[in-house]
């Protein structure tokens, strides 16, 4: 068997997120009923982050098996000719058997694009959440350092709703920074894993933080507390994009 | 009487162009058609640039008159409720009566987008024109000198369908430059004026130049021939984008 590594980027805007579900498009389901119509045979699709609804992606990567030997220049080609077009291939590698989208994985990258624009932008209407208020920048900045580091993440990990529940929620984000992107500014989470709506969970605190419904420092009680009740809403799915998947 | 300017942003992609034309949904008719539901009387909008069907804009400017002294933060907020949403208003100001949005304008720039990604990202489908075999960047910057400066752009020029002929096509361009924009760049032209889907034709012409297919020197040639003939194919609308009116 030939082990293949996708790079895909996507428009999340019209599927109900990565993982097959019954009765929904999903990216994984349309991805692999393409592979099949090239492969001629069953195909297991595994992606390394498994977005939600809505949630885009420029980096996505998925692994597959076939034994197939493929040309690849002509299977890149063949199957972005296949792919509705808000999904691209980016590239394509033969890959060791041991390599898998998800465990070798050792970091992702996720932005979240706020627009604190007076009128949303027509361009980034899909792709942004739009909050035409002015938010304390300094006080998100400084909720990005609480973030950072490794902690129990429960309290901004919601419940899975089927059996793939993550075995603890200690995570390590490495890098959490606040980026300008006028007129608004983009958060960027780098870490070596994420639970269950976490980003947008992270960034619902965050920006409660920059309203000043909460403290940067309420982050640590959080932490303590692993609850999600005491935690903030999610932020809108449409502002998050997976952006990079790094591998040793 | 009071004078109203207008600055708009919008996504071409579902209007048959600015300008009001029998049978076909455009920015103007659109506009106009929402501004009459708030003042309740006829408007008639004027705009700096007739962008073609596909065409977007960041920064268009428009006028209209009314009798009505407006609020301008609630009329702003009516307005883009208004609107459909790929439509934006980001700005009014009272203006004198003797200001026009077309005939005061001292410039205008429009930025052409070329994607020369293996694959197109599928979030610059729609804003920008795709074309994944290299091209000879410096003979584009090249032909950006030639265009530069004071010409005669006749070969530049389509015959516009209706009684809308500029009366010489002498126009100056202050700048043409080429910027790069991973895994692309972009064109951005600003001048005095601009002819019938002359940005588009130069952008055609600078394109076949990177393609090899014509020298940066022929565009000197096409200034003398002032023959529409013998220069390129248009590039396609969705590239370009009005970016900015300015104003003394």
């Amino acid at each position: 068997m030939q082990r293949y590594k996708l790079t895909l980027a996507y428009d999340g805007t019209p599927f109900s997120g990565w993982q097959t579900q019954k009765n929904a498009v999903t990216l994984q389901a349309v991805i692999e009923a393409q592979l099949e119509v090239l492969l001629r045979h069953t195909v297991a699709l595994t992606g390394a982050g498994r977005t939600d609804a809505g949630v885009h992606a420029e980096g996505q990567v998925a692994h597959f098996e076939t034994p197939h030997l493929l040309e690849l220049f002509s299977f890149f080609s063949s199957l972005n000719a296949l792919l509705p077009q808000e999904i691209r291939l980016i590239d394509i590698q033969l890959v060791p058997a041991t390599f898998h989208a998800r465990y070798s994985a050792i970091s992702k990258e996720y932005h979240y694009h706020v627009d604190l624009g007076r009128t949303y932008n027509p361009f980034k209407k899909l792709y942004s959440y739009h909050h035409p208020q002015p938010l304390d920048l300094h006080a998100i900045e400084d909720g990005c350092r609480y973030l950072q580091g490794t902690h129990d993440f429960t309290s901004f990990a919601n419940k899975a709703l089927e059996g793939c529940a993550a075995k603890n929620a200690i995570r390590t984000l490495f890098r959490v920074d606040l980026k300008e992107e006028a007129p608004g500014f983009r958060l960027e989470f780098e870490g070596n894993g994420f639970l269950y709506k976490m980003v947008r969970n992270m960034t619902g605190v965050l920006l409660d933080i920059g309203k000043k419904r909460r403290s940067a420092e309420s982050i640590l009680s959080l932490f303590k507390a692993k609850d999600r009740s005491q935690s903030s809403m999610a932020a809108p799915a449409k502002g998050l994009c997976l952006i990079h998947v790094r591998y040793p």
